[in-house]
């Protein structure tokens, strides 16, 4: 087991600015590029964050603290942001995002006081039986993966403006997932 | 095709001011895990930037512009900066790379002040011929790809921490390429 609270909380504080360095002010362009029909653009994948932080991670672990396996948690909806057809500019997005971010964690960091706490154990709609480690663990790669996913949707607005160079450029090879 | 000098600065700039955000004062254990022998940790990886900025992007763009295709870029050595081992502190080397970054743009608006000179051709030692906006647009995709990189390196930390919830990240299931 690689995870602590101390090494993840890191990422998950780092993250909103990671992002408000990366994103704010982009083009059009860059912001809107997609990987084709039913794909996400960077400011879809903020308000899937956003939608996160409100419905998935601190709700799942407060059923955890409260409820234990007696309550499954309610499913979180993947796609709830594209109904909700948020119109806010990114660097608003961006700053709702860091926002609500920093006030999970200050919560995180009330609600999990204790080593125990890590072990606590609740039931996923899916999978059954997970840890309230597992979902934090969880909470930062998922971070890393939407990361990761905004980084390879840009790429691939350049798919073909990087000629032959496509063949060195490990990004370009990955695939929707 | 989508490359324009504007939007490709956009993304050159905004990188090393991400990296600074992501990386800074991270803990050991984040900065130096990798995916196995031979692969780079996230340091490792800013140590590769720092020598493209060195080495690869701006020189090559200088011969295009002074030699045409007459004679051809030297091969870039993509493993240099683990010979020299950077022992610098991250910190330090992300303030290195965004230093040598921001000369480099400067460099390249001089360079390239008319649309004209995007269509001129250099000799890569592999593929040939190859066009200036080309190489642009590869510098941008390489950014983009080792950002990716950095947060495949990162997860995969998180593997087994995850419990049964690596079935929904995508990051997890990218391999090093």
């Amino acid at each position: 087991m690689n995870f602590t609270m101390e090494e993840a909380i890191e990422v998950l504080e780092r993250t909103p600015e990671m992002l408000v360095s990366f994103l704010s002010e982009l083009s059009y362009g860059w912001l809107t590029c997609n990987e084709g029909d039913g794909t996400w653009n960077a400011s879809e994948v903020i308000d899937h964050l956003i939608e996160g932080e409100k419905n998935n991670w601190i709700p799942r672990l407060e059923i955890i603290l409260e409820e234990g396996e007696a309550v499954p948690f309610p499913p979180f909806n993947r796609y709830a942001h594209i109904n909700e057809q948020n119109t806010l500019p990114i660097k608003e997005k961006l700053l709702q995002f860091q926002s609500i971010r920093m006030k999970n964690l200050a919560k995180l960091k009330t609600l999990m006081d204790s080593y125990a706490h890590l072990e606590l154990t609740g039931t996923h709609p899916a999978f059954g039986k997970v840890k309230a480690r597992e979902l934090i663990s969880t909470w930062v790669v998922h971070d890393l993966t939407h990361v990761a996913q905004i980084t390879r949707v840009m790429a691939e607005r350049y798919r073909d403006d990087v000629g032959p160079w496509k063949e060195y450029l490990g990004v370009l090879k990955q695939v929707n997932k």
